[in-house]
């Protein structure tokens, strides 16, 4: 339950409602439960399976799912959030991607995720937004997916006043990148300067091995090409 | 042949004489070529199969071996450097991995390139610095080889009053990130700073793609596993 507005919240560090739409390793629960100001996570995998080969055989990340403050449904998360009458303050999407390999001519097809990958997703993820919420939704890889992200964030444009789009480097994911497609309803945010910043004694008793304040404000940091790609102009 | 010191050749971007040992491939004689202030690029490659395969099978990079700024030497880039007599303003080393994949117990042996990868080398190319000149070695990746960075950086810090680790990412790399070794001989050298920042028209006639200076400031945002790995205290 949300007792005070989003723009309050990441001052106040009081209390934050997550959703996580896929995110089945456990890894996204894991990291977003550390967080003192994350009061619930509700996560919603369509793949029961995966859940449990993580909690088996990737139990670091499978560990996400055994935090009291997850709530766990296993279906179709395009549909969890037509249904749900739930609103949150962060909506995250840890997606697979939207085609998979196939046999045809064309030598891809769309795969489960799909759903997950176009402009009523994203327009029904709006409407499942607290007041000041924000989204991050799995943005592919900018060498391999240029004309996908470039839909993407134009569709975004349409939506919210603030579209960002940031990476990160992850070596098991294709060609090491992991991209970010960002959102927030509230104009003023700049969603490149991190509204929280921990200093070594906070984020050492978080357990943070990655993240910190210089990593946020560089996954922002686009090669020129990328830039050019998303201009507005 | 330099005809100012390095402090005032990037303040003038007047002239600057760099070295390459490695870089067979033609790409980073590609784009030092680019800049105004890049007078000379000696590049030293063991392996002349390399650049014959690059020029015919990669011309896009291969293509760095044919501007006029470029003086080629085939050999051993490590025992060039102990018997030049030149001087360099810059000295780039873009080697392959210390090690190669083997069939015996270790899995993997010395390759070709570990002579680049020792305090010798890196005294050897401090001898051949111009005053306040700099380093920037392939530095390898730091989710897969940090105790071999730490090695390196510890070792450099012995030799150069300014050290840092960066890093950028390159799909077709190892685990798709490659990380530099920055070395400077004038201990009041911001490495993490860009000298110069182009503007968009200078960055189009220069053809720059990927860098800008935001781009450089975000390489040197290391994560806090690597900053830990890393510290000095």
């Amino acid at each position: 339950m949300v007792v005070v507005k989003y723009s309050d919240v990441v001052m106040l560090m009081v209390v934050v409602m997550v959703l996580v739409v896929g995110g089945g390793d456990g890894g996204v629960a894991r990291e977003l439960t550390r967080h003192p100001a994350v009061e619930e996570v509700v996560l919603c995998e369509i793949d029961e399976e995966v859940i449990e080969a993580c909690k088996t055989h990737v139990p670091s990340m499978g560990c996400g799912f055994s935090n009291p403050k997850l709530t766990l449904h296993t279906g179709d998360g395009a549909k969890f959030l037509e249904e749900t009458q739930e609103k949150f303050d962060v909506i995250i999407t840890d997606a697979s991607d939207p085609v998979v390999a196939d046999e045809g001519e064309e030598g891809t097809k769309d795969g489960p995720a799909v759903s997950l990958f176009n402009h009523n997703y994203y327009t029904d993820m709006k409407n499942r937004l607290e007041e000041g919420g924000i989204l991050c939704c799995q943005g592919e890889n900018m060498w391999l997916d240029a004309k996908l992200i470039v839909t993407l964030v134009r569709g975004c444009r349409k939506i919210f006043p603030v579209v960002e789009y940031a990476y990160t480097c992850t070596p098991t994911y294709t060609a090491g990148q992991i991209g970010f497609i960002l959102c927030a309803t509230n104009p003023d945010m700049k969603l490149n300067e991190p509204v929280r910043v921990w200093d070594q004694r906070e984020a050492a008793e978080m357990g943070l091995k990655y993240y910190n304040a210089d990593v946020h404000r560089a996954a922002f940091a686009l090669p020129t090409f990328m830039s050019q790609h998303l201009r507005t102009d």
